[in-house]
């Protein structure tokens, strides 16, 4: 059994004892346990645990309540424990996804006894694998009463920047039929392979938006990810599928970004694999707007998908907001800057005040 | 063990009799036995066994030499056999590719006993897999002097007509290549797929040619038969390889197909994965210009590529001519006319006379 947490010592050393206990996806019972433990003892908080989530809450009768989120769990261990702090900065599994972000709602719930705001502290598993075993999508399912608030704040990594909504994703797979033929009488077959040429024709004329909403500039994509054909060497093949992954920005529902998708590959089998709504910012609603006050800096769009999303998809305003660069999270490097993790919290502090 | 192979009796009922003996690739011990038994009874032919190749020829002091030739082995048996006679059609595995045209040669090497010129039979295993595997090739490896002549007649299905010389093919992979990123920041990479677009669009531009020798007419062909690339959902691929197959008239050598594939997808990572050459028509010849109008029909060019050009290679005009529509080799379905068999064998019979 890992040695008890200390909530309200140094960020930096919680954020390291966090890694040295490892927690791959589907092995979070020891550091779920550390932290209910820890939580417990927070007199203030009402605790529930719920599988491998930890979930805590103020309950001071504050007019608005915001919801802070972060999981526990990291993609596999890569010769990368225990945690390293070498010239400020913290080196580890898990340092920069997440748990310099876990470090972070952890201090704030040991010290900040009267937050101006009512407080929900959600610790969950199973991030990092297939969403149908995201934890935070069972606490929705089972304790819904759990994510309600005015703002959520999920501490993923964003350079202790504020990330305002998402974008979503959907993607698609293209698919171009022909009629298969010796390649020796080659004209005798419809090549699905050069039928793709189409497709890929249109991928390249293609300009992707870019798109202002509260202040933040959303920058779509659309890229393909996969492409896939082929019977034998000598048969004109008669199946060919490119797969297309769309990013949009959170202006547009998923039925409008697949319905976009339609008409762009219009003439060919379009196929939907997966969808995922964005975000909107929600930066006009007061409570967001004392956040980003107490950042002092200027907000910017959140390209990638987030569990921030699901918050949004519950009518909620939701950022993210953590310590470290995003790019190099499930890399055997990765690593977090202590003074992101010190900053993030000075900005939660200030607005939590 | 089999009946003995009555090689004089009809050569349809032979046909059935050499379907009747399964002789998939590599298992082809029993219908060489068969095959080597009756040519041993032929006096006036000397006969080598060589693994399951059965070689015979006679020694007639004649000024010209002709090699019939044609492979034992069948592609695996598809609930096709025993052999079927049905309204003049011979059903099952193997008979139209190319039991029927062995058929014919067995049957002229035991009623020509005077042939015009001098004849080599080769009838030879494993012709329906690997290359490397080919019985021809062995015999070409280990007894050259078997394969020598003025004119080689492959008794492969060519519905009964001379087909002559054969296209040559060459496939190769073109690679392009790019840099991944994460799909939510698409702009920091360089799409491979993408890339292929302009692949698919010079194989879409491109005519191929169509060339007349010696009467016969080649159409070239130019077809992608393969497409695979991409790393993840959610990552701009760094690879795509698209593989195409050339076919070439015969007045290309290989190594002028392959330059024009090189200078064709210039710009591109090209890899010659499959190279074989073509075989010309060599209708000028005067043993095939005989044969010719022994079949008192135009020789018709031959797309496909056969065991023809391993005997163009060695220098000798070569042709197709056997009995069955090529289209039904390697189908649950194959089968061959009765009257082509006796067809081809009137034809050969006039020319050998």
């Amino acid at each position: 059994m890992a040695d008890p947490l200390d909530l309200a010592a140094d960020p930096v050393e919680l954020t390291a004892a966090l890694v040295d206990i490892p927690s791959v996806s589907r092995d979070e019972a020891r550091i779920a346990d550390a932290v209910e433990r820890a939580l417990r003892e927070q007199t203030p908080l009402e605790v529930v645990r719920h599988g491998d989530a930890v979930l805590a809450r103020t309950n001071l009768g504050r007019p608005n309540r915001v919801v802070l989120a972060g999981h526990l769990d990291t993609v596999p261990v890569n010769d990368n424990l225990p945690a390293r702090l070498v010239d400020g900065v913290l080196h580890g599994c898990g340092t920069v996804d997440m748990k310099g972000g876990d470090a972070v709602m952890l201090h704030l719930a040991a010290t900040t006894p009267a937050p101006r705001h009512d407080l929900t502290f959600v610790f969950y598993d199973c991030e990092e694998i297939e969403a149908v075993h995201n934890g935070l999508g069972r606490v929705e399912r089972e304790l819904p009463e759990w994510l309600r608030g005015d703002l959520a704040i999920v501490c993923e990594p964003s350079n202790a920047v504020i990330e305002a909504g998402c974008q979503g994703t959907v993607r698609v797979e293209v698919r171009a039929t022909g009629a298969r033929a010796h390649t020796a009488r080659g004209w005798m077959g419809v090549n699905a392979i050069h039928a793709l040429g189409e497709v890929l024709r249109r991928l390249e004329a293609y300009e992707p938006r870019h798109v202002e909403i509260d202040g933040c500039h959303y920058r779509e994509g659309l890229q393909a990810v996969g492409v896939s054909g082929g019977v034998a060497g000598n048969v004109v093949p008669d199946e060919a599928v490119l797969t297309v992954n769309h990013r949009f920005a959170p202006d547009r529902s998923p039925e409008q970004a697949e319905r976009h998708l339609r008409e762009l590959f219009r003439g060919y089998d379009v196929t939907v694999t997966d969808l995922s709504p964005g975000a909107l910012p929600g930066l006009a609603h007061p409570v967001t707007r004392e956040l980003v006050a107490a950042s002092g800096g200027t907000p910017v769009a959140k390209l990638g998908w987030t569990d921030v999303a699901r918050f949004a998809a519950l009518g909620m305003p939701a950022v993210n907001l953590g310590p470290g660069d995003p790019s190099l999270a499930h890399t055997k490097q990765e690593n977090v800057p202590v003074n992101q993790v010190r900053q993030c919290l000075e900005v939660l502090r200030r607005f939590l005040g």
